[in-house]
């Protein structure tokens, strides 16, 4: 009986799935597939069960001619290799030797099939093929994809994913989302399908499989797409208990309350303290006093009494008062006891410096900690990390050096490397940072907890991270879209390319099989990804100092105009708008420009030009109000030295700024090596600016944009 | 009467052509495109002309139903577009009727179109479409065009493009190309198509449009190619006498007898020299003098006797002895009259650094200046430049300011903005630089003047062009795969995503019409297209450091696990293949690092090694002749400092290159700022290395082995 609600009738599905569990298999029929998407609306051809000739016969003489004739066997899943599928059969002749045909070949192919009988089905011969499906990724949980179908499918994968469950306007923007969509709007006479209907579909298959979790693989290919309609040709569906499962997840309160008492602790302890220079318990201890932490400090070493001057407890339970956080320094194997004790001692977080974990191979080890903590209701950083910095505690947890430039941006690693990488350019580029966390093999705390402590933390704007995988990359995502509303969230996800290709079943399954589920799912949840370390690395220092740009309209103001070309081509692969400038506004320009300067957008002042052509149009893009972010290109001449250049930005931009008119400017310099000077000026005073480089400052600007498009902000 | 060599039937086309010339048309009737096509072994369905409702009957029933019906008119090019093709006409009553529609149609269409008749066409219903064509494109001259067909070519555009005439080789690589390839070659039971009946289809095409330069363009499109053969199933023709035009050439040796005076000259003439600082005649002059340069240097100044203690002369007739190069420091309107005695006197270059031409709008002063360097032998560089630089000779023949650092990097820009940011970037990488040359307006001499000079120029290892244009691309494309052959040819093409639509009149026209010309032509000629300014810059600075890799066998040795990853996927992203590590190699590996490091490609060291686990693995790297190239993957310790890391690993590079074994090693430094420095003793000793970046150094050694491959220098 059909929800009244939804039309959807989940007694039925519930019944196939009985039938399916009964029979101890794993996959529907091609029977039990129809049955499942009558239940949800999904439209398939026509079709009858037939379990002789002459009832083949009949069956196709009422559904009509020509027909298509598919074996229906559990034993049988690939039924085209089986020879179990002919199509075009266009008279009662043909039928009637077509159903034969198939049953011996599958005979032939798999002795032992249980044949049910073959599946008469009405053969739709227009229509443009696409393929409709649901996976149950290892790490989003169940997702949704929508992909051209047919051959090209599989050689092209033009084929995207989102979360499910979708809601309207997600499954309408997969329509549109693909690169062939047009083909779908309909090019060149050509009437174009029903997308409204293909959405439906989608909304569908992410409604079943919300509801039916036990229902790995939904694979509807193909789907023929009319201009009036949407019909599953072939359905195939899998059935794996495993797939419901869901991952414990903490709640928002329970994480703040945790990560505010870690990342702001009063009393921190070290395990494994020590006074020996070399040894990691002792630059921890020295990292946090020279550090300039203003909380307790605690060593803990059975065998000491006193550390860099401070007390020494044998345990922490001897410790008088609470303890926020317990940074470990011991060896793995002695780390369960210590937890133990520290659990008991109420201590928030455990800092698990030491390696020797799952990155070893041993998991035991490490699931054994995972268990002691939860026990005690502590959170674990790491194993296998360099430990945390959060600068407005001027807390450096950690055996690296200490990192005192504050500022807003905070940046979290997977791996040790990266994170030193992160520390070096952070030193070198003089970045305002709020905190630096390695969070390794995330045995527990990993990027959503420390998200939603990013979220909420008013000395953090914006959120860098490197990451090789997600625990649960769906909570992730929900969490990202959440946070990146507010603030920039970049992220390099490592392992773009390694991950081959996966053993699967279904057609949907083998598309999901490589980087495209991550980039389409970390795309919709508002994170910028980062191609690589370094673009990380400068979004995250370039995209606090620029503000939200109030509309698409970029202009190009350059004295060079082969850097105007350069931009230019910087702009459209970084998917900004040139915009295109007014007549009124093209005139204005002109005024300022000599007579063989090109206005239009990039606004070329030529070469020569003394610094008041320089000041007076960047002036004019910044007072125009359709005008909303400009990028500089300068050429150095003796007319218009670098440091001239710089100082008249600098000036003009903080001119505006005091009159509240903000817009992101960024310039790319062209000259001998006094443009570096320069660039580094400009940079100190929010212009985000580079030598040598057309790419680096559009790059910026552009995942600003990203940012701000997604959040919403561009009004 | 066919050609007995190629079978090609010269004089039929050759009729054709007369009648359209005959008929003032610039396009030819389906019939006639048939007629070209039969000549030249095209492959077309049957088809006849009809001109009664009666006959389309009759030839219909001999060709065999179903048909094809079009209009055959010289008035309608775009057939579909006026109502004049029905397909699928399969009985003779619809035949009949379908004649008398079309001309209906085009009648109401166009009323004035001359109807010829209409084509009975015999009609394909297998077969995979696909577009082979040929256009005139105007920096190329004739290209051949292979693509997907349908309505997906025109949405995912899948072609590829190739100068004509084609080698057989060529062709195939165009059919195994494209994209969708796979669905060629035949995927899922599918049993692929003839390819080589495509290659020789495309053979074909340009061998026609070679053998009649005058046809603009040839469309066939679309095709049915089938597992025996391919069938062009529409066919248009346009014709245009001046597709027919070829720009004039100089020979090899001619250039070199001009590039050699001007490279090396003996003695230089400054028109417009000057005493007073600050104008461009007087930079000139400082700058050839300071540079160093040894042979005469003559100012030309009507109102002076001496500058900067050399005599001065009014004009460059009142020399004495030869004069190898004129640089022009005058205004524009002074330069014809100055150059008419440049060229009297025998002068080899005029170096026009004035602006105030083409690039004004001013091109009869252009047109007029190059006129009269032709009619005197002078070859011309500009105008519109910043002068050029040629170290070996300490020739600074330019107003920005000299350069020393000598090495084996020519560089060129057509931007004078983009040559100072080459300067500046050369002198803060202190890059070894042979010669920097701005061609601006090209009015003259131009990229392949400049690559057929440095190709035997022994200082000259590799040469970097920015370029936003080429005059002639044939041209350069025939010289740059000469050149590359020997040396590394780069090319920053700017402009690439700011072509727009091109109004064209054929599918391949309209394909034709954006950046993919250039990037299929220039990856055809050798160049390495670098995909902007900071990447030419560093890939001219990185490639001639790096030996010439022997195979492609890559393994990545690293420190961070997290930098492992990165590498990978950079290597992924440069076209390099992990090398799959043999087992004894594998053991081999093992034997220097921790138990739960991880041997395999990246060989993961682990992060708290000393020195030593780098030193004897990067050894088993270089030493084991399997193994190609490394990349290096450095993690910053107290155990292994960045100078430590960066000496052993120049020294044990220099112990094997002592050896005779030198092969490409690069490296990505994660640490604290010491990486910097470390870096560049890496840099400096031959090992392409980089902090903060994974992808950088990956990105050099994907170009060094992009030119290595297509050089043929893998073996």
């Amino acid at each position: 009986m059909p929800d009244t609600a939804t039309g959807y009738d989940r007694a039925a599905v519930e019944e196939v799935l009985r039938e399916v569990e009964a029979g101890g298999r794993d996959s529907l029929t091609a029977p039990e597939g129809k049955r499942v998407c009558d239940a949800y609306g999904i439209r398939t051809p026509e079709e009858a069960l037939a379990v002789s000739s002459e009832m083949a016969v009949a069956m196709a003489e009422e559904i009509g001619l020509p027909v298509v004739l598919k074996i229906v066997s559990p034993d049988v899943l690939h039924k085209t290799e089986a020879g179990g599928v002919l199509v075009g059969l266009r008279t009662a002749a043909e039928v009637a030797e077509g159903f034969r045909t198939i049953v011996a070949n599958v005979r032939a192919h798999k002795p032992d099939a249980r044949v049910v009988g073959v599946q008469v089905q009405q053969m739709l011969t227009e229509g443009q093929e696409v393929i409709v499906g649901a996976v149950t990724d290892g790490t989003f949980g169940k997702v949704v994809a929508f992909g051209l179908g047919g051959i090209l499918v599989e050689v092209l994968k033009d084929v995207t994913f989102r979360l499910a469950p979708t809601d309207a306007g997600t499954a309408a923007s997969m329509v549109d989302g693909i690169a062939a969509a047009e083909v779908l709007r309909g090019v060149r006479g050509n009437p174009g399908v029903d997308r409204a209907a293909l959405a439906d579909l989608i909304t569908r298959v992410s409604d079943l499989v919300t509801d039916f979790p036990q229902l790995a693989e939904v694979d509807l290919n193909p789907v023929l797409a009319t201009p009036t309609g949407a019909t599953a040709v072939d359905v195939r569906i899998l059935v794996d208990a495993n797939a419901a499962e869901v991952p414990h997840r903490f709640t928002r309160d329970e994480i703040l309350a945790s990560m505010n008492r870690i990342m702001r602790p009063s009393a921190i302890a070290v395990i494994g303290a020590s006074a020996e220079e070399g040894k990691i318990g002792n630059s921890v201890m020295r990292n946090l006093v020279d550090g300039g932490y203003a909380g307790e400090i605690h060593p803990i070493n059975p065998k000491a009494t006193e550390i860099l001057d401070r007390k020494a407890f044998k345990s922490v339970s001897d410790v008088p008062g609470d303890i926020d956080v317990a940074v470990f320094a011991i060896p793995a194997k002695l780390v369960p006891r210590a937890l133990e004790e520290v659990g008991r001692k109420g201590v928030a977080g455990a800092i698990l410096i030491p390696s020797g974990f799952a990155e070893t191979g041993n998991h035991e080890l490490q699931d054994e900690v995972v268990a002691i903590a939860r026990k005690h209701g502590v959170r674990v950083l790491g194993p296998n990390i360099y430990g945390y910095y959060y600068t407005p505690e001027n807390l450096s947890a950690t055996f690296c050096t200490p990192y005192d430039v504050k500022g807003g941006v905070a940046l979290t690693s997977q791996s040790g490397g990266i994170g030193m990488a992160i520390l070096g350019f952070s030193r070198s580029a003089g970045m305002g940072v709020s905190s630096i966390v390695g969070v390794g093999n995330k045995a527990d705390l990993d990027e959503d907890d420390l998200l939603t402590f990013f979220e909420s933390d008013p000395n953090t704007q914006l959120i860098a991270m490197h990451l090789e995988d997600l625990k649960d990359g769906r909570s992730f995502a929900e969490t990202a879209k959440r946070v990146s509303l507010k603030k920039p969230v970049v992220v390099l996800k490592a392992g773009r390319t390694a991950q081959g290709a996966k053993a699967a079943s279904s057609h949907t399954g083998a598309l999901a099989g490589d980087d495209r589920v991550y980039d389409d799912i970390l795309r919709q949840s508002g994170v910028i990804r980062a191609p690589g370390l370094n673009d990380m690395l400068e979004y995250a220092r370039g995209i606090p100092l620029l503000p939200t740009p109030k509309g698409e309209n970029v202009v190009i103001i350059t004295g060079a105009g082969g850097s105007g070309v350069l931009l230019s081509d910087a702009c459209v692969d970084n998917g900004l708008a040139l915009m295109r400038i007014p007549e009124d506004l093209d005139a204005a320009f002109r005024r300022f420009i000599p007579p063989f300067g090109a206005a239009g957008n990039p606004v070329d002042i030529t070469g020569g030009e003394p610094p008041s052509t320089y000041r007076n149009t960047i002036a004019l893009g910044l007072a125009d109000e359709r005008v909303h972010a400009l990028v500089l290109g300068y050429w150095h001449t003796i007319v218009t030295p670098p440091m001239v250049f710089a100082k008249l930005v600098v000036e003009v931009v903080e001119e505006y700024r005091g009159n509240g008119i903000d817009k992101p400017v960024v310039a790319s310099l062209s000259g001998d090596v006094e443009v570096e000077e320069a660039s580094d000026y400009l940079y100190a005073h929010g212009v985000v600016a580079y030598p040598y480089t057309t790419e680096k400052p559009v790059a910026v600007l552009g995942a600003k944009y990203r940012w701000a498009r997604s959040a919403g902000l561009l009004g």
